[in-house]
C-alpha cells in the first residue's frame, strides 16, 4: 500500500507540491493581468468575485479555497476554472467550455442520439437566422421570446435592408419548410431534430451553464397526423431526458406538466424534468418537452390529408435539453475538494498514479512501476474503461491526487513497489474517499464493478439528499413560506390558476421574521411552480380547497413549488 | 430475376408511377405559393432557376429534368431539392440541410473526430460572438475577414453598448484565452478543435453548400513550442482531409501549398486539398491547413518558457473542413438520374425492394416475399450494413426504383418470386446499373464486396475525369488560355509572385477569339493559383523562366492554375 497523507487540497500559496505551478507563473505576471473579463457585469458581488477567481488562472491555482456551503458563487467558479471545466470571456453570459466540460456534452449527445435514433428521429441543421417576418408569425412565441432576441442588423460595413434574428429557439426557422414537405399522412410523423446554438439575450445575472446567452442544445420538432400520437412521444422524450439526469449525471429529477403560466410561449402544454440543488435549496429547471398542439400548424398552415382524404392541421411537438446539464451536475455532487463526475459521464474515469518513488529507488525500480502502470493502463482501456497513467515526473504523488480529484475523477488508483509485490493495486473512491485493495488479477472487471457502485451510489446519495427537501403540506400555514426558507421544495394541494400562480410568488418572498435561525445563504425571491407531478404524493379528496391563503377556488392536483434558478 | 423495365427517371407531370405524388398535391396548391423564397437574389437567371425548382417541391417531383452537362446550375438545385438533401430559406444565402445530406456530415464527423482523437486533440467549444476589439487585434486578418463579418447590434429592444460581430473563424476568439492558459513548454502542445456554425457575408452569388453565409465546419487550433512540431501537425491534418475527399467522399484531391496571394489571411503560410468538378472545368478549395507562425502568438501575446527556461512566442496552426464537401462530392458524382452516393458516406448503403407482384399473387404469397425482404434486412443489418427495406405497398417497384436512384443509394437488391425460388437476389449498382445476381447465402458478404467496389470504383472514374483534365505546360503560349477554356486546370513553371498572379488573372479571363468550337457553359473568369503541388509534375531546371509572359522572374515551382469556386 501507498502512502498518500498528502491528498488534503493545496492552495497555490501553501504546500510545497504547488510549486512547479508557481515556478510556471514567473514572467507572466504582468500578462495575465490583461485578460481579465472587462464585460462581467460588475453590479452584483458574485460576478466579481467570479470575474476574480476566473483572473486567477486556472492552470496556476490547483485548491479550491471557497467552500460550498459557505461562499456557493465562489465555490462553483472556482470548481469551474480550476478544474478547466470553463472560463470566462469578454462578451458577457458567454463561457468557453474546455474539453473537460465538453466531453460531457458529448457523452450525453451520444447516449441522447442513440434513443431518439432507435426512436425513428432523424438530425439535420437549419439556419440560425431567422426573418422578422417569420418570427413574428406566432403571436405567443414570439412575445415570450422577443425581449431577448438579439439582431443582426450589419454586414462589413453595410447596413442590412431588414434586421435578422439570431434563433431562441427554431420553431419559426422550421415551420414554413414543414409547410412546404408534409402534404399526406404518408409524409408524417416527421421527427427532426438538430444540436446547435441559439442565443437569448436575458439581461438578468448570468450564471456559467445555469444562464447564459449562447447556450448549446438539441431541439426536435416533430409533427404527426393525430394528438394521441403526439402526446405519446411527449412522454417519450421526457423519459430520455429523466435518464439523462438520472442515468447518466446521477441527478435525480421529477417528471411533471408545468403550470399555464410557466408553459412554453405558444404551445399547448408542457412537460419537464425538474432538478433540485440542496446547497442553495433552489429548484432548476432540467428539460422540457412541449406538446405544441395545432397552434404552430394553423398559423404556419401545416396541412396534411389524412386517410380518409381530409385535409387536417397537424399536431406538433418540440423538446430540447441544454448545456445546463453540465452546471446542474457541478452543483449537486461538487464538494469541497472540486468537481465530483459520475463515471458515465467522466472523460477520464480512471487515473493510475505510480507512488512510493522516493530517492532511493532505482532506476531500475522506477522503470518496473512505470511498465506494470503502463499494463494496468491497457488492461483498462482494452475493457473499455476510460483511463489516463499520469506518469509526470515532475509532480509528486500528492499533487497529482490533489490535481486529478479537482477535475472530479471518479477512482484513482495507486500502485507503488509494494503493491507490484502483493501483484496488487490500491483504489480510492473520489465520492467518498473509500480505499480498497484490488487484485491486479481480474482487474478490469473489480475495476468496471467499482465504477457502477460509484454512479449507482451518487444518485442514490442525491436522490436522499433530495427527497429530504421534498416535503408535503395540504394548506399555506403548514408552513410553505418557512419551509423555502429552510431550503425546501414543497408540494401542495393547488388550483393550478394563473392568477393564484401570481398570489403565491408575491407572498413567498423570503419572510423577514428577524429569526436568526434563518439560513442568510438561502433564496429569497418568490416561489414559482415548478411541476405538477405525474406520481401525485396522494389522491386529492373531493372538495379540497388550494393550498393557498389567498384562492378560494377547489385544488386540482399537487404541485411542487419552489424558489429556482 | 426481376422486371424493371421502369427505371427511366419520371417526372410529375408524365408517367403513371408519379400518381401517387400528384394525389398528394391536391387542396395544397394554393398554400405552395406562399412559400416561394423570398429573398432569393432576383438579378441571375441561375438563382431564379434554383428558387423556382425549389418552389416545384422536392415532395411531389421524383426525377430530374435539367441535364448535367447543358444546364449545371440548374441541374444541381434539382438534384439537391428532389433527393431531400437541402432546401431553400428565407434568408438569402442560408439553406437547411435535411437529414440525408446531415447523415453525410455526421459521417464526415465521425471519420474525422476519430482521427484527430487519436493524434491527441481535443473537442471544446467557444462563444459565437467577438467583441469588436478582440476581432481588430491582428490587422491583416481582420482587413481580410472585416468586409463580410455579420454584426449584432440590438438585442430585444434595446441597442448594444458595442456591436458585436458573430465569428467568420475563431482564432480572434479562442487566442486571448490561449494567451492565458499557456505559461510553460509543459502545457504545450494545446490542440483544441470545434465543431460549429460560421457566418461570412458574402455579396457574391451564393450556391449551396459551396458559397454560403452561414455554413457547418470544424476548426483546430493548435499552439506548439517549436516551429517543426507545428509544421509537422499542419502536414498530418491535411492528410487527413485528403482521406475525408478521396477515402470517403471518393473525391481526387491534389494537396499543396498555396500562394501568398490566396494564403490565410494574417497567417505564415496555408496548405490546401483541391478539387475539380469536370462539368464545370472549375477548381475548388478542398480545405485548408494553415501554419500561422508566431504572428498570432506577438498579436495576443501567447507565451511559454521553454525547457531552458526562455520565454517564446508559440507557434500556431489552424485548420477547418467545410459543408462545402457534400456540394463537391455531389457535383462529382452526380448524373442525369440524380445524386450518386459513395458507400462510405451514404446514410442507406443499401435499399431492398419486392418486386414481381401482380394481381395474380396471393397475400401468402406477398407474406412470404415480405418476410424474404426483412430477412436478408435482418441479416445485412447485422453485418454492419446501412440497409433500408422499402415494403410501401401504395408504390410501384419502378416508382421505388426511381425514388432510391434519385437519392443515390449506391446498391439496390431486387427480390422477387423467381429470386426466392433460386434462393438468390438481384443487385443493381447505382454507379454504373450493373445488374448482378448474388447467392441469398453468404450475402451480407458479397453485398459489402459489391459496396468497397463500387467505392474505389467510383474513386477511381473521378480520378480518371481529374487527370483528363490537368495539363502541363511549360510556356503561357503552350495555350494557358485555352486550356482553361476548354475546362482543365493547367500546371506550369511559375515564380509564384503576387504581382504575377494578378498579371495571369487578368490575362486568363475568357478570350473572346469567335470561336464557336469553344463550350459556351466554360467558366470565363481569370484563374487563380490553385496550389503548388507538393507532386510535382517534374523538376524545374536551373534558370528556367516563370511561364507568364508578362513575367521575367525565375520560376520556382510548378502550381496549379484554374478558374474556381
Amino acid at each position: 500500500m501507498t502512502d498518500n497523507k498528502d491528498t488534503k487540497p493545496v492552495v497555490a500559496d501553501g504546500a510545497a507540491a504547488a510549486a512547479p505551478a508557481q515556478a510556471q507563473k514567473k514572467g507572466k505576471e504582468n500578462k495575465q493581468k490583461k485578460d481579465k473579463p472587462s464585460q462581467q457585469p460588475k453590479a452584483k458581488p458574485a460576478a466579481a468575485a467570479a470575474a476574480k477567481s476566473a483572473d486567477e488562472s486556472s492552470s496556476v491555482q490547483i485548491g479550491i479555497e471557497a467552500k460550498k456551503e459557505l461562499d456557493t458563487p465562489k465555490w462553483y467558479a472556482q470548481v469551474l476554472t480550476r478544474s478547466e471545466m470553463l472560463d470566462y470571456y469578454d462578451v458577457s453570459g458567454c463561457y468557453i467550455l474546455r474539453p473537460w466540460a465538453y466531453g460531457i456534452w458529448q457523452q450525453i449527445q451520444a447516449y441522447f442520439n442513440e434513443k431518439i435514433e432507435d426512436s425513428g428521429v432523424e438530425n439535420c441543421y437549419f439556419p440560425m437566422f431567422v426573418s422578422g417576418k417569420a418570427l413574428e408569425r406566432e403571436k405567443d412565441h414570439v412575445e415570450g421570446f422577443a425581449p431577448e432576441v438579439a439582431w443582426v442588423t450589419k454586414a462589413g460595413s453595410s447596413d442590412l435592408a431588414e434586421p435578422i434574428a439570431i434563433r431562441p429557439t427554431s420553431e419559426t426557422v422550421m415551420y414554413p419548410a414543414y409547410a412546404k414537405w408534409i402534404n399526406s399522412h404518408r409524409d408524417l410523423p416527421l421527427r427532426l431534430n438538430q444540436w446547435c446554438n441559439v442565443v437569448r439575450w436575458e439581461f438578468k445575472h448570468p450564471q456559467p451553464f445555469l444562464r447564459t446567452r449562447e447556450f448549446l442544445w438539441q431541439e426536435g420538432h416533430t409533427a404527426f397526423m393525430t394528438q394521441p400520437e403526439a402526446e405519446k412521444e411527449v412522454l417519450e422524450i421526457l423519459d430520455y431526458y429523466r435518464q439523462v439526469y438520472e442515468h447518466l449525471l446521477a441527478v435525480p429529477v421529477v417528471p411533471g406538466r408545468k403550470s399555464e403560466k410557466e408553459k412554453f410561449a405558444g404551445g399547448l402544454f408542457t412537460t419537464t424534468v425538474e432538478a433540485f440543488v440542496p446547497v442553495t435549496g433552489r429548484a432548476i429547471q432540467g428539460a422540457t418537452s412541449h406538446c405544441l398542439g395545432q397552434n404552430f400548424a394553423k398559423m404556419f398552415d401545416i396541412m396534411a390529408t389524412d386517410d380518409k382524404g381530409e385535409n387536417c392541421h397537424v399536431w406538433q411537438n418540440s423538446w430540447g435539453i441544454t448545456t445546463r446539464t453540465i452546471g446542474v451536475m457541478v452543483m449537486v455532487h461538487g464538494d469541497n475538494k472540486g468537481l465530483v463526475l459520475p463515471p458515465r459521464v467522466a472523460s477520464v474515469q480512471v487515473v493510475l498514479v505510480p507512488c512510493g518513488i522516493t530517492v532511493k529507488t532505482t532506476d531500475e525500480q522506477r522503470k518496473a512501476i512505470a511498465d506494470y502502470v503502463q499494463d494496468v493502463a491497457k488492461d483498462l482501456k482494452k475493457a473499455g474503461i476510460r483511463v489516463k497513467a499520469d506518469l509526470r515526473d515532475n509532480y509528486s504523488p500528492g499533487y497529482k491526487f490533489n490535481h486529478w480529484e479537482m477535475r472530479g475523477v471518479p477512482l484513482r488508483i495507486e500502485v507503488g513497489p509494494k503493491d507490484m509485490q502483493k501483484n496488487q493495486v490500491l483504489s480510492v473512491r473520489r465520492d467518498t474517499g473509500a480505499k480498497t485493495p484490488l487484485a491486479r488479477d481480474d482487474l478490469a472487471k473489480s475495476v468496471a464493478d467499482v465504477l457502477e457502485t460509484i454512479q449507482e451510489d451518487m444518485f442514490a446519495r442525491a436522490k436522499a439528499e433530495r427527497d429530504e427537501h421534498l416535503k408535503v403540506i395540504e394548506q399555506w400555514d403548514d408552513g410553505f413560506v418557512g419551509l423555502l426558507d429552510a431550503k425546501n421544495m414543497v408540494m401542495a394541494p393547488w388550483c393550478t390558476e394563473p392568477k393564484c400562480e401570481d398570489w403565491i410568488k408575491d407572498n413567498s418572498a423570503r419572510s423577514n421574521t428577524g429569526d436568526e435561525a434563518v439560513d442568510e445563504k438561502a433564496p429569497s425571491m418568490g416561489a414559482k411552480s415548478l411541476c405538477i407531478p405525474f406520481a401525485q404524493p396522494k389522491e386529492i379528496k373531493e372538495g379540497t380547497k388550494c393550498f393557498a391563503n389567498g384562492c378560494s377556488n377547489k385544488a386540482v392536483s399537487y404541485a411542487m413549488f419552489g424558489r429556482s434558478y
